[in-house]
Order: structure tokens, then C-alpha cells, then sequence
């Protein structure tokens, strides 16, 4: 017999179900078993006399084995879910679980500890069904654009952009290291005339963070193209890109996440506010009497970051705001600098920054220059030939496919809006 | 002025294109320029009496220089390519390059030093929107079946599968591994009842080979999914999966393969064949006098993997052949057996393995015991404790894409299918 769905089953049918037991009521003349599977829950009901072997499996099971059961699914009122029960006529254990050794008052470090067993939350589990969305909304966007996916390496020789919070590893007899970005590849795929490019792949930090939105490992979602104007065109196509991600969502699963998550998704208007780095330091101070020294005012430290996403909704009505021009010193030494002011942004969501985004400085001589002045030298030299042999203009961003997703549904720590977390205290499962 | 692609540049129009300078013909009295860019090729034509600045311009440029060119596209018979040309009005030079370094006649390894330089070429470029339409196929017949998205770790405590061939890593104060494959967080994903997922990301290999077919690092795409009945429902998946990707990328390159590469992309039907490993050897050897020493019969041989192109062809009509019944000494413990027999296959098309796939063994105690027959304990503890507290019958199998693109196109070794190649002797670009 085919597997139904439970969500699919229909009253007066005899129809095969599967999935993993979430309750057993074990009374004396009845068994009441909720049985779940990915779309849905249903009650089994089991008279004990009138089916004594199907009674003694249940009697020896724990919540959270596998079973396979065939029965006539019934309607009944009196079952709070869903108003339809099954009446097993078989049924065979795929799986038989140990007693589970965490449950809902479980501390979060153990429950990651046994994170597949974490998920089989419904809530949980809806979590990647919606970054799924995302993902696939952004790749839709794109590649009716013509951007063309590429896949480029993790492994690198250099220690890449700064040289610290880098993953050293062994490659046979040398040293290579991660990624930690995959920046450098896609400028290249620019210099190699792809003109319009995305990836989606992990990114690697070595660094010893441990607040609510860092991981040493996490999913980026990467863009780059060429023949911009200025990196307006940037800011441009990343609104576009998010709102038609957040239309998408919406759609599909908005309103499961006001009911499961408590948020609305709001689908925002474009174009999204942008402000100046001081006049955002101006107008916090004016507004919200928030002030920070001087030396402070290059970059957007993370109170001012949450109160970004207050201004942005008293003053604009909006959940987003580009900051712009940042101080050079701040900023990577691949972003085009025009008078010496970054061409670049990063976009404030809810609160957090969620992407860091630029027009790339693509002449090498200007290039060399801002690389010496960050005092980046031989780990820089590979890269740097790829702006020798004709480059366009080009710009780009990177958007983490987990922060967002945390933003989106309002979980409050990144380790659990990922499949599996990795931390520095944390590499198992 | 908006840009233009060239392949859209309208006869009568003034319009601006962008792009990379294919070639210059300096002459006494004029000059010809050929820009390209993503879409196609247009000659740019200047009277140099007319436009004196113009001719200066190009007159100092290398070929690969990027240029942003205004003027009035015309019709002109005369021109090979495309019937048309641009009389420009303005020339803009974006970036000027150094000669290159490499041409036509360089062997693959400086071609591959200069990637970036290399790709430039159509045909190359091709590759990666080709391996697009791929990737998209992929993922469009699997998420119209309820499959989710994940991304699994690529830093893992354990050495994994078998402890050889896994790259080494420094992550913080320990030792960590880049994982071989996604394969024990796949199967964690059916613990955790997420029931049918798919993950396209890098797999780690730390192999000596230097095959036309290997690298260190590669793109994998893997399925998982639930409640099957047996390793039939895998085989069928992925025929089903394959044979859409084969009709996807049929529409829209089938022409442009047969042109560029000499190609044809065949739509195959299901199912595929299916045969048993013995009985292939027996046929090799009925009809190929193909003879292996029993020795060797538990797994299939290169020699035999290209002569079952051969078989599936005169036999089948099929460029596909499921290859099933493998001596479970040659198969991962996680295969599950029956009477002794790997519940797995391999999938050879045109002479190359490109998946292995099987049902997995579920069963705790089973799998246990057949882990520690390879001799594997400590490695794999984490990975046995899904299957404790309950987990679905499941199977799956992983695809290479690069291989498949290097299988699809004809490409003689996979360093010319990836964007950038990884190899014992390769860490740069």
C-alpha cells in the first residue's frame, strides 16, 4: 500500500501512514497514540480487546520510535486535532526509540547535544522549510536575471583578507586555509567576464565570538556583477532582492509564522532609506540622546545598530535602512574609495546588520595601493593579478542565509536557526 | 545612457555597450575593434581622420582592456560576425590590460594559473551557465516534492567515514576534519524527521589522485529521503531526477551543446537498466572477452565501468546503467544488507560512475556491528547515536556535478568543467 500523508489522510479510507509516535496514552481498556510525520499529526486508537497484539507493540514502545501503520481512518469529533482518528489493522515498528534525554525544559546546549532529536519539533522543523523558501526566492530572483551560480573553492592558500580568524589546515606537505569569504573568487569571476554571478555555499571565521549571532561556520549567499555605475546599482538590486524574497515568504508562509513565530512578515516598499554614517549619529543623538566618542563614529557599533532600526521606522516607516560612507580605515581595502569615502553600505534589518555591500575597486594600481595601506602584502599578491588583464566595474554583496533567517522568524540566537551550529565550544553532532 | 548586451544592439540606434576587447585591427586609415560580452560579439569601426581621440584611445590598448562604448549601431553586410557595427560617438576605457600571459596554444596548467583569463572564452563560460541550468533542474523537481534545503557542516569532529583521505584543520585549540561528504548529517536529517532533504555544497577529498576525474575539493549534491521500501525507490528518485535535469538543460542548450562541444544531450527513458554486478562481468566477458580475476569482481573496475557504457548501449538502448549486488566488503558499513547483500548501486553513465546510492541501514545494533567489522569505533559513536531514539527507514545518494558537467559536454578532464580546480599540486587561484 502507498504512504499517505497525514495531512492527507481521508475518513473512510484504509490508507497506510508513517512516521515517528509523539504521545502514548496507555489506559486500561484503550490506547491513544498520536502518531506525526513532516505534514501533520493523527490520533490511532487501539481497543485493547479487540486487538491484543497491536495493543502489546504499543505497550513496548517509546514515544519518538518509527511505525508504519495501515488502518481505516474514522471521523471523530471528540479527537481535538484534526477530528479523525485511525483504527490500526497492522502495524510494524520501523524504529524502537530509547527514552529521549531531552525534552522541552532541556537547556539549549544539551538539546543541541542531540539536535536531531531537537528538530523533530514542528516548529523547529518549519524553520528550515522557510529558509528553503528563502534560499530558493533569492536563486529564482537571480537567475531570471541571468546571473549564472558558481561554486568556488574553500581551500585557499592565502590567509586571505586579514590574516586573523582564519582556519589553518593541512594540505598534504603545506599549509592552506579556509574561506572566509568567498569575495576574492567572485571579483575573479568578474575579471573573467561572467559578468553576473551568486553562490550559496558555507563561509569560515575563526573567531572566538560567542554572542547570539556568530558562528565559526554559516551559509553565505553571495552576489557580485559587473558594469555598474556606482554602487547604488547595488543597493538597488539587494532591495529588490529582499523584497521579492519577503513577497515570496509571505506568500507561502506568512501566515504560519504570525501564528507559530508571533511576527509578521512585512514586505517592504523600495527604495529602502539610505543615510550617511554621521548623519545617522546625528540623528540618534537628536532623537534617542544616544551619543558615542568620536573615535567610535567610523562604524556602527551594535547599540547603534538597533536603534538604526528605530529611526528607520519612525522616520521612513521601514524595517530597513542602508548606512552609507564609513570611515575608510573601517572598511575592507577592496571597497572603491571616491575623495577617500567608501563606495559601500551595510543594510540594517530589525535591528542587526545583515549584509556589507560595495562597488569593488577594480584598477590594480589603486588597488595595490589600498592593499599596502591595510598592510596587506604577499597574501594579497594572488589576487591582486586577477585586476592586471582588463577587470569591469564591478560591486557586490553577501547576505547570511542563517542571520536572516533568524530575523525573519524572530528566534533569538543564531544556533537555532541552523541545521547544526559550530561555535569554538562546538563541533559535535 | 542605459547599456545595451550586444546581442540586443538594435541597427539605427545609439546605444552603449560594455565589454572586454576581443581583438584590434590597427590599419592606416582605420580601425577595427571586436568588444565582447556575455551575449555575443560586435565590431566597433573608426575612421581615424574622423575621430583622431578615438583612434588614440585604441591605438594604446591591449587586447582584454574593458571598454564602455556610445555610438550609433549600423548595418553592415561587410561584418562576418552579426551583419552590424557601432560607429562610436565615445569611448570610455574601464581598465586596461597587460598582454596576457596566455593564448590559445598555453597547456593546461598556466592556463589554469590565469583562470581568470582563460574563462574569458565563450565556450568556457558556457560551462557554467550550462552547469546552472544543472543545478537549477536539480532543485526545481526536488523542491516540487515537498524536498527541504540544508546546509550541513563542513568542520566535523571525527574523521568520518574511514579516516583516510580527510583533511586535517587547526579549530581552535583542537584538532577538526573538512568533511568527505554530507552523509552522517543527511541521515541526521531523517533522525530528526525532516523526512526528504537535499544539500548542494563542497565535499572534501584529501586524495593523492591525479586522474582526469578527481580533485580535492568538488561540488556535491545529495538527496536523503524517508519511508522507502527498499533501494528500488532510491534508484527510482534519481532516474526520475536525472532524466528531468536531461530534459531541462535539453531545451535550453540541447543546440548550443551540439554546436559547441559536438554533443548531443540525450533524454533518457526510465527506467533505467538494472543489472547485478556478477552478471555484468559474466556479459563483459561473453561479449568483450573482458576478463577480471575473481579477486576483483566485488567492485567494478575503470576498464569495466567504460565497457558497461558499451553493454547499456547494445543491450539497453541506455546511456545509463544501475549497477547493484556489490560485495559488501567494497561498500560503506551504513549500507544496509539483506542475506549479506549491499541494499546500494552504483549509477554508470557514458563510462563513469556518477553516484552511489543505497538504503541505509536504520537499525542501531545492525549498524553498529557493521561499523565495527570496518574497524570503525570511536570515529563513528556520534554518528550511531541517531539512530537511537528512533529514525525512518531512508536512503539516498549524492551526485558530483562537476563530473556530471564534465560527462554531459565531453570536457576531457574535470579541471576544465570547475570553476576552479583543486588538486594535491594546486592551491592557486
Amino acid at each position: 500500500m502507498q504512504r499517505t500523508y497525514i495531512s492527507e489522510t481521508k475518513a473512510g479510507e484504509t490508507q497506510k501512514i508513517q512516521g515517528f509516535i509523539d504521545k502514548i496514552r496507555d489506559q486500561k481498556t484503550m490506547q491513544f497514540i498520536v502518531v506525526r510525520d513532516t505534514t501533520g499529526k493523527i490520533q490511532v486508537t487501539v481497543v485493547k480487546s479487540e486487538q491484543p497484539e497491536i495493543a502489546e507493540i504499543f505497550t513496548g514502545l517509546n514515544v519518538n520510535s518509527v511505525v508504519t501503520i495501515e488502518g481505516k481512518v474514522v471521523e471523530n469529533p471528540a479527537v481535538k486535532a484534526g477530528g479523525k482518528e485511525i483504527l490500526p489493522t497492522s502495524v510494524v515498528v520501523e524504529s524502537a526509540a530509547e527514552v529521549s534525554p531531552i525534552d522541552d525544559s532541556t537547556a539549549i546546549d544539551m538539546r543541541l547535544d542531540y539536535r536531531w532529536i531537537d528538530l523533530r519539533d514542528e516548529k523547529k522543523s518549519l524553520i528550515f522549510k522557510i529558509q528553503t523558501c528563502c534560499a530558493k526566492a533569492l536563486r529564482n530572483f537571480l537567475l531570471e536575471r541571468k546571473f549564472v551560480e558558481i561554486h568556488t573553492p574553500k581551500i585557499i592558500a592565502a590567509a586571505s583578507e586579514s590574516g586573523a580568524d582564519v582556519f589553518e589546515l593541512k594540505y598534504f606537505d603545506r599549509k592552506a586555509y579556509l574561506a572566509q569569504s568567498p569575495q576574492f573568487y567572485k571579483q575573479m569571476a568578474m575579471a573573467a567576464g561572467l559578468e553576473r554571478i551568486f553562490e550559496c555555499a558555507p563561509v569560515f571565521r575563526a573567531e572566538q565570538s560567542y554572542t547570539s549571532r556568530h558562528a565559526t561556520e554559516f551559509t553565505g549567499f553571495d552576489i557580485e556583477f559587473s558594469y555598474i555605475d556606482s554602487f547604488e546599482d547595488v543597493m538597488k538590486l539587494e532591495e529588490e532582492l529582499l523584497t521579492y524574497m519577503l513577497k515570496c515568504v509571505k506568500e507561502e508562509y506568512g501566515e504560519v509564522i504570525a501564528k507559530e513565530f508571533g511576527k509578521e512578515v512585512i514586505v517592504p516598499t523600495t527604495p529602502f532609506p539610505r543615510m550617511k554614517l554621521k548623519d545617522v549619529y546625528q540623528e540618534l543623538e537628536d532623537r534617542y540622546d544616544y551619543i558615542v566618542d568620536d573615535i567610535e563614529k567610523g562604524d556602527l557599533t551594535t547599540e547603534a545598530e538597533k536603534l538604526v532600526y528605530r529611526l528607520a521606522q519612525e522616520k521612513y516607516n521601514s524595517e530597513f535602512m542602508f548606512v552609507t560612507d564609513y570611515d575608510a580605515k573601517q572598511r575592507a581595502f577592496y571597497h572603491m574609495r571616491k575623495d577617500g569615502v567608501p563606495q559601500g553600505y551595510d543594510l540594517i534589518w530589525r535591528g542587526v546588520e545583515i549584509t556589507t555591500g560595495a562597488q569593488r575597486e577594480h584598477r590594480y594600481e589603486i588597488l595595490k595601493e589600498q592593499a599596502e595601506e591595510k598592510g596587506l602584502k604577499k597574501d594579497v599578491e594572488f589576487y591582486l593579478e586577477f585586476f592586471k588583464y582588463g577587470c569591469p566595474p564591478h560591486g557586490g554583496f553577501g547576505i547570511g542565509l542563517d542571520r536572516i533567517t533568524m530575523l525573519l522568524l524572530d528566534i533569538p540566537t543564531i544556533k537555532e536557526a541552523m541545521f547544526i551550529f559550530r561555535g569554538p565550544n562546538r563541533l559535535l553532532p
